[in-house]
């Protein structure tokens, strides 16, 4: 009766979620898998999983009935719609594809079968501090959404490998989605400001200060800062018309020593979100399990390059970049589920 | 290649288990189930499962490999021991037995196998929160531990039914065995203070204030309430040589209001301890599935017995009651398991 | 030995500083009043002290050594320029003047004589909160600040007599000058962006955030909400390069009950920064008494002109509008002086 | 119109006094004082005091109108009688005298007199943290207090100086006379439990546990650590019938770094009770101005020596050792006043 799971790139990320598959979670089973490195997927498959050439021969089998995609970006647009013409559900990591087109060729094909089908990697969606703050706006207590003030702290990225525009198109897309959903709006304009720049990252474009508009007129300010050495400290606060609601520290032991009355702070974005991952996995599985798809959708993944998009622009221009987007298809307008958390 | 299991006693505690086993926890199967109303066993039992007449059935059952004990305390005894005659894996919910003499029965029985098979339902010893502390306590970095302030506060007891002793014989077993895990000690003797009687319980002995005395001289002082009213509030500060270490906050919103700046308490044990529950038997899953036991152990449910049973005495006293323990067998002298959490 | 004291204006903010010069304070004496309603000047008058009937009568009074000048705004320049001519000093409540030119003609004045004699009553310098938060950035432990988020919050403002134009040239000053403060900077651009309009305040433009440009790069971002209910809640995080530096919560009271563990939020300003006003006069004195004056100064009451103007051109514009400040008297660049607190 | 004091004893504390009389406070005066040792009382002396050869001399002399007593503790008797007999109100620093019959015999001195003339160094009465904790108990909405956990931990003591019996003759006095003013009850029972004892205090008796019975009921549990190196950290939390209150952290700041995310804790007891200290001063000023005294009373030190003396007896013979107080004497049956705080 478990879920029977192909998987499409066995890297870094592949490989924890074929252990989340294989270890942590229930109703689901690893088959299949391939990698552009077969020896690389060889190595990571589970036992009883077979090892398929290309991603096109896992999609297609008989023995899959469901996909996850780790593969890099560029690769995702040919195997979404792939999976789409299959009408197998699948799980794509971020980014969903790796320009706005791309996003609307995928949803458009998701749209003609008009069934959800895809879910996009936001798993702060899944994560339960996350989830409890978006419960008490949606209750409406605290009077509407006025600002959100969204901190987004890594201790350090790869030098030479993450460059200057990564804050914008590939760190930004968490708090923009986040943003979005915890408001239930959409970004209409994205402005980028650059202060002073950190000492720790050389050349590196960093910290840098985003502001997003909401169509509600919310104004979400994003504070990134990928250097910041101590951890990796995600901090959100939503100003209501009549209270404040803010992610809480993160439960750790309370020490009084030397060094003050203290809490350790995760060491990197694994450490945060292992539950959230784990909770995201949980629900597609469900989903997936009756032919569909819920949680962020390849709506959610079209904002989001929007999003990154209009960063990049608004960077350069230094004035306020606006961004358009084609009406939502009715498939995508159904409520955001919230799972019980 | 999951594990099959057997679970006796599908009341409240039983029927969430059978939840857990089923829908949250990967690489087992419960197989078969038994009650002493059939009924209620029937309309617990998973898809696929055999409804068993008798606890021995069950146990003794080709098609089990290891059982759940959820039945009532006084029927725990003959269930251990016919699970380690047939030389399957038990997990047994607390109370282990109801008397220290049946617990050395169960004790000599499983010595006698040479094989741990019995894990006890301390679930505190699976919250990431205590295991945390556990891990600063025994990194040494702070000196001995001296002192333990351990305070379970419970939102309410089952008026009639919950009587004065319990706080003794039924709510402190959690608090005695958590600190002789934190603190890796023995109990040797135990006081009781009855304070000011909260007028929220009618005649029932509420609060009670227990002092255990431990092997090493490390003093805990258990503040129990069970009618608080507001929730579920459990604390633990162990202060050491040079520094103290405590419990958290839970993680919940952090929301500004006419209240002030707050964060919710839990309103039970059930949303206190549910990723506890969750990880006891993930480990039970994985030590059960080679034939053994790992976790609380026999000789923590013994200890458990004896303590209640000295709070007991001491209640009457006034007097510090001592504990005599048999000599510990090197079975259960293997070094406490910390999982990485 | 004490220092006589004359002064001037006699409304609530008058009267309070009379109380805390007659029963909170040592080394002072109030020697002398006055205000345009003279009835008023005479009821509020402490025993012994002269009503005089103007503000050019007290300053010149040979028994007055030092003045506070509590009138209104546009009264200020007259008053100051009377002060520095008789070469006294003088605490003048802000604003400091109601006019960039204003500002210049008193900076003048005081350059002149060569000695400073006006403190402006920016009172955050004074917080016990602030002074630890800017010892911490002095220090250098946590590298360069890169960014500031500064939050003000008010629970209401009086109906009809509170404009959309005051939280802009009214209520930033003071996270203009604590930005200039903490940082040891000066605001070089101002930009203001309206989110969504609060209920609550009918038509007031409200909230407000604002962006401040310093000459260093760090960016400050001011979030202003003036009809907030719930308190007086004032928040300031510093990003450094390699930590981050925060206003604590008050010191209030942690309750635990139905509404969660929590902590009371000051009603008002005059709850928060009591102790702040204290030692702002505190130190006033000792500076009067050698016939100087430190603290905020003229400079400061510069600066926090300039940015309330550009603020309102911001705000008109949309746009950033930039700050250019005269060539900084050598008079103004004698160290800040941060009093051990 | 100032408050004419003079004061005895110029050691570490009364010299800390005269500066806080001379510097901090207003209304107040030092006219007089003296010491055992003539130069350290003329280096002491603040401008203008005479310096009398003994503390009768000071007592006596008419320019002297209200007499602050730092004398080591053998010498407060007859001081205090002295002051008592001249009708002068007085500010005695703990103890208040050195036996149970000592303080029977100031207390009737004063009694006779029918005025309250002594106010006792009782400082924590006047600390904010405390005074708010003391507010909510007495409102009564969280019911009845039923359990108060006290803990007092020192940074260090003076090696050598420092005896095993000081924790409980000397330390604990703070938190028994907190004690019974938070609960407005009276000890009618102590018992001291040795746990592990700390290897950084060598054969100090270190750490104790103490606890209070009240004559309500109410148990006090006082954890008292002399040697825990990090810091000087008073805590404490109150257990009621529907609701816990407790201390707060102190407000430093708020810290992220590689040591996690931290708050300061005061070093010593200087930097914890500053604010304490004076009001407590503040307090007296303007009882003795009036010529009588509010705050803790001789009634207060009689029940510190009363606790201490239990305390010791405790220690030796492991039980409960009962208090029997004298009727109290109208005189001290007067509210306990509360500042507004």
């Amino acid at each position: 009766m478990s879920l029977k799971v192909g998987l499409i790139g066995t890297g870094m990320i592949g490989t924890d979620h074929i252990r989340r598959l294989t270890e942590v979670l229930s109703g689901v089973e690893v088959v299949a898998v391939t990698d552009i490195d077969l020896d690389r997927a060889r190595a990571a498959a589970p036992r009883g999983a077979a090892v398929l050439n290309t991603p096109q021969a896992l999609i297609s089998s008989d023995a899959v009935e469901a996909v996850v995609i780790c593969s890099w970006g560029p690769a995702h647009e040919e195997q979404l719609l792939a999976c789409i013409a299959a009408g197998k559900p699948v799980f794509c990591e971020k980014p969903l594809v790796t320009s706005e087109a791309a996003a609307r060729r995928v949803m458009e094909a998701e749209v003609i079968v008009g069934r959800r089908l895809v879910q996009v990697g936001f798993m702060r969606r899944f994560d339960a501090d996350y989830r409890r703050l978006k419960r008490v706006i949606d209750s409406g207590s605290l009077g509407a959404p006025l600002m959100f003030h969204s901190v987004h702290r890594n201790a350090s990225v790869p030098a030479g490998l993450y460059t200057s525009d990564m804050p914008l198109n590939d760190t930004l897309v968490h708090d923009a989605d986040i943003s979005r959903w915890l408001l239930s709006d959409e970004i209409v304009g994205v402005e980028v400001r650059v202060p002073r720049r950190s000492t720790r990252g050389g050349d590196l474009r960093d910290p840098v200060v985003v502001l997003l508009h909401m169509t509600s007129g919310v104004l979400v300010d994003v504070e990134i800062s990928v250097n910041i050495a101590f951890g990796y400290d995600i901090r959100g606060e939503v100003s209501c018309e009549q209270g404040v609601v803010a992610l809480p520290n993160r439960p750790a032991t309370v020490i009084s020593d030397r060094h003050g009355i203290r809490q350790a702070i995760p060491e990197d974005w694994r450490e945060r979100f292992i539950e959230a991952y784990d909770q995201e996995f949980r629900e597609w599985i469900v989903a997936a399990s009756k032919g569909t798809a819920t949680g962020p959708s390849t709506w959610d993944g079209y904002a989001a390059s929007l999003t990154a998009d209009a960063a990049l622009r608004a960077v350069s221009s230094g004035g306020l970049e606006r961004i358009a987007m084609v009406d939502k298809p009715a498939l995508y307008d159904a409520p955001l589920e919230l799972a019980a958390a």
